[in-house]
């Protein structure tokens, strides 16, 4: 039996997706074959109206209804502090810290040799432009592995090498994360955590 | 930051799909927003267009796009051996197996007493109807699991006080999967693989 075309390009685009692969593309087609036409239509218009239905400001690179995105448009914020995030997914996680008043960069990817991806190909030049007066601190909170270290210690270099080399850059703090196990703690977690530790 | 109402829409339309959580619905929505928008456009007609385009085949209820289904019509299959599956899925996977050359009966379902499915809900009052001359074999093949063969028991005597009660019904065998490890094997498949052990 070969496989209806109807089905068969269902189950494609789901496997175009991260992490699925063809059991689950199948498994997830079959299941919406039992859902109401009313809801694959949804579904359906959720998808194409992605893109159509948000922007990505001008200014800061997040994706929001409006250009300049609610963030940089919001006054209330202090927007001396610019927090450098590799992607919007982290601007949300960020926010539900409640620890950040300021405002953000989106690079929209890290700097990634292996992958083609170079410092041209995400927002680095934009951010460089934005940390002039009145920006007084950058926040680094591209993610600690390999290349989210590489990519800022790239941009570290660019800003100290910048027309406004006062401006103060930090990074976000490596130790332990709470709730976490000291006994299967890595080693260079452990050891962060002792360099960075505290009066208690 | 409150997220966008169209990425809200695709984060609730995947989080709805089974086995996919609100993490993995919001890590697909995002990855979505970096696809050219005609790759978007074609995912949407692909759901839009699965229910459409494919019928449910009035004989087997099979899902293709013909109706009677290309099994159904196909003249070479030995149109005497029903094999009773729960899904669409299940008739790919004995597909694959090439070992079936008869033909289907989609049930669409299984008897599912915990979640309100009872015999009415499935197609089994179809596959009554089809159990007569010149059906010789039905083959159950719901799967071995406590509702498949409460619903393969069920239609057993449903079949046994037909009009035709000379037809053979048959159940798929069990016991060990190729390529398993008895050390790790569950005591009821190794009962059943001693029990229905064969001569070598």
């Amino acid at each position: 039996m070969i496989i209806p075309r109807a089905i068969q390009n269902l189950i494609d685009a789901f496997q175009r997706l991260p992490g699925i692969g063809p059991k689950t593309a199948q498994r997830l087609t079959f299941y919406l074959l039992h859902v109401p036409q009313s809801e694959l239509d949804r579904f359906a218009e959720a998808l194409s109206g992605l893109k159509r239905n948000t922007k990505t400001c001008s200014i800061c690179k997040n994706v929001d209804e409006i250009d300049p995105c609610s963030l940089c448009q919001d006054q209330s914020r202090d927007h001396s502090k610019i927090c450098v995030v590799e992607d919007v997914l982290d601007v949300l996680a960020i926010e539900r810290s409640s620890k950040h008043r300021g405002i953000y960069h989106v690079l929209h990817g890290r700097i990634d040799p292996l992958n083609n991806i170079g410092p041209e190909e995400i927002f680095i030049n934009e951010l460089l432009e934005r940390a002039k007066e009145p920006v007084k601190e950058i926040i680094l909170a591209t993610n600690p592995d390999m290349e989210g270290e590489a990519t800022a210690m790239y941009i570290r270099k660019k800003l100290q090498n910048s027309k406004n080399p006062k401006i103060k850059i930090t990074r976000l703090a490596h130790g332990l994360p709470i709730g976490a196990n000291i006994e299967y703690a890595d080693e260079r977690t452990l050891g962060e955590a002792l360099d960075g530790r505290k009066e208690f």
